[in-house]
């Protein structure tokens, strides 16, 4: 669990007054994450997930309300920012800037099958196309920038044949900018932790707080990385019928173009870097208040390793 | 059932691929409802209402669309709508402009008790909080002025008793102008049928197409006249419990100022000769294809009698 600031029931009342969702009845806790602190806030008026943004730079944070919130008025089924009586999303608590956001019904899937990874992929694409109409603009802020700071940073914990393969794969990355490629906002971490299903449908993708532009086939890449491996634990390589099921459906709602096609293994290789760096950061550089478990970092150097070998499947 | 347009599956599925809600799965006209068109959409994304506007001129409807949204984004349980792919509420289908909004769960109560008038009492303070920082401008467009319109219209159709019952009340009100209450975007038309329940709260307003800027105290004349009477087919007095449980509840969430005090008598026979007239309007002067019912409007009148003769109660 990680609370960086906690909340008293007390203060919380208080706070919420200053919105018209009622009287709180509850709140609790959210054991999940490392990166902000989140409660369960349920009130008489309905149940939401209460947000406190320990590390995000404030000057950001309107890009992933705002993003939520254009996203939940196109039907898209995220978290729906709630505005508070002076019509702003974001209020501070206890010296924090916090977000009131709706929440959602649901869970999430531990072994997604061919049906779910389908269904993922049309709301993949239908979020997609919800989004082209966004203005604000964020470049996403893990992206290659990011990539060459974290390798900087996690450097002196690494043995050298870590580094090399780091190394490598950043100067493969620089050779494959991917400029043509269809761009907007993208979640950037919709790992199967990050979607809840009811009924066999998505009822809920949550944690936009990673999100910013980057290739819409990124999304795509990061997803397939998490929820198409033969084995998550034992065999990494992409199971060719969930990837294709993931790709077809969403290739039904937004065509994918012929630069897609050609970028993806070099896609599949960006998202596994991402996440080998983030991962080698957080273990390596773990910040104070953090309790939750780091996740092993070497998951996704092996995924990175297979990806570099095998030639991924694509859409038929 | 008022169906004037009609939308077959067929141009629907195409006009929906115009959003972000997934492929059509069902619809299904809706049978109440004279004022437009209305059916059910379920899709894969989700449940929705379209709304075929067929009367309202089309420089409201923004109005009415961008009050529901923002609404919604405050936490109230009103229709949401859904931005199509241009960013846009509204949309042609079938030469009328039309809006896709979220259908809400549950069922409209017959027979509210104190609990549920509370509940619509604490509603309808939330909701005028809510709508403070609404900036659109739109007159209540069955005040005043459209009494007037109304009388003369249906002045051929009445006796000599009703027309100068009418007429002595629109001098009344012409003497009481309201002039120092609090005012703001109201529903205006809250009637039981307009509220959906769920375990014992109010899980959704609907229809917010005669809303408009009016005193805020008018909302609650409009409900009490409909929600609180002893007797909705006998006895038309208001039920003293039940008003005070529905005003406590406001007064605890917004409250009222002495000047609301003064005026609630005069706001009651306010409310209750609009719908005496509009209802004598639609008998009198029903249009073309509208097939529902007519409500009886002499009810209306009876309303009117006894808030003219009775002094109602007030907050304690």
């Amino acid at each position: 669990m990680s609370v960086y600031t906690p909340v008293c029931e007390a203060e919380l009342a208080e706070w919420l007054a200053g919105y018209s969702v009622g009287n709180l009845i509850a709140c609790e806790p959210i054991k999940a994450g490392i990166e902000n602190t989140n409660y369960f806030v349920d009130t008489t008026q309905g149940r939401y997930v209460l947000t406190l943004f320990e590390r995000l730079p404030a000057e950001e944070l309107p890009f992933y309300v705002n993003l939520m919130a254009h996203l939940a008025r196109h039907g898209i089924p995220c978290p729906a920012p709630i505005a508070d009586l002076s019509d702003q999303y974001l209020r501070r608590l206890n010296g924090k800037p916090a977000a009131l956001v709706t929440r959602l019904p649901g869970r999430s899937l531990e072994r997604p099958g061919l049906a779910e990874c389908a269904e993922l992929g049309g709301l993949l694409g239908r979020m997609h196309l919800a989004a082209r109409s966004y203005s604000a603009y964020l470049e996403n802020p893990r992206g290659p920038r990011w990539w060459r700071f974290a390798v900087r940073e996690v450097a002196p914990f690494l043995s050298a044949e870590q580094k090399s393969l780091l190394e490598a794969e950043l100067e493969f990355q620089a050779r494959h900018r991917f400029a043509d490629l269809p761009r907007g906002p993208v979640h950037a971490d919709l790992f199967r932790d990050n979607a809840l299903f009811e009924n066999g449908r998505i009822s809920g993708v949550v944690d936009f707080y990673f999100a910013g532009v980057d290739c819409l086939l990124y999304d795509l890449a990061v997803c397939a990385n998490d929820w198409c491996l033969v084995d998550a634990a034992a065999d990494r390589r992409l199971d060719a019928a969930r990837t294709r099921a993931l790709l077809d459906a969403c290739h039904a709602v937004r065509p994918f173009s012929e630069a897609e096609r050609a970028a993806w293994p070099a896609m599949l290789r960006a998202a596994a870097l991402r996440f080998w760096l983030s991962r080698l950061y957080d273990y390596h550089l773990p910040r104070p208040g953090m309790l939750v478990h780091a996740h092993d970092p070497e998951q996704f150097r092996d995924i990175l390793e297979l990806r570099v070998q095998v030639q991924p499947v694509w859409v038929d």
